[in-house]
């Protein structure tokens, strides 16, 4: 357990120095720090987010909420500032699918293969 | 990149050696040996992955399904070996989900804390 921790520290802090999270830090820290760009950012989570949980809850979606959600992505997406941020989070976010891949797959060889137990 | 490719193998290797997977691959292998606590074990599975699609849909579950679904639990809870391996899937989830919070920390600093960023 205690080499587990080890290990998973250590893979922390290569997480924590590598481009792309230096990328995705850099991204951030400059749409956070001007208003404007901080604010649409904060409004395109919201959105999301909203969004999100009333599809998890099985509530209907109005075409309303479609049309303000699509006008937030278009919003976002003409900020270059944003885009670059978006992009960077997909890049990080392919880093940790990958790791979590990898560290799964003594479950998937155990599950995926029940007839080839070794 | 090729760090946090050494890391996460370091880690996978850890996990598969720990004792948390080396119990829970002994008891797989229990009821994956036996045809009738197989049955049993694949039977539950289908019931769970079935009723998770369902809600995932937001598709209505039916009283009869939900009594089918009881009487499953039921007849798993009740088998020992059954028992035992999901004690053991309980333990490795955590596991697993203590390393996630450890090596997604850089995201939660990042986008927990805006105003604090180092
Ligand atoms: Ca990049
Ligand atoms: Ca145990």
């Amino acid at each position: 357990m205690s080499n587990i921790h080890d290990n998973a520290h250590s893979l922390e802090k290569a997480i924590r120095e590598s481009e792309e999270f230096q990328n995705l830090k850099t991204a951030f820290e400059t749409v956070m720090k001007n208003s404007e760009t901080k604010q649409m950012f904060d409004e395109f989570r919201d959105t999301q987010i909203r969004l999100q949980e009333k599809q998890m809850q099985g509530l209907e979606i109005t075409e309303e909420e479609i049309e303000t959600a699509r006008k937030v992505v278009e919003q976002v997406q003409a900020n270059q500032d944003i885009s670059t941020l978006m992009a960077e989070e997909q890049h990080v976010n392919e880093l940790i699918n990958e790791i979590s891949r990898i560290i799964t797959s003594p479950l998937e060889d155990l599950y995926g293969n029940p007839n080839n137990l070794n």
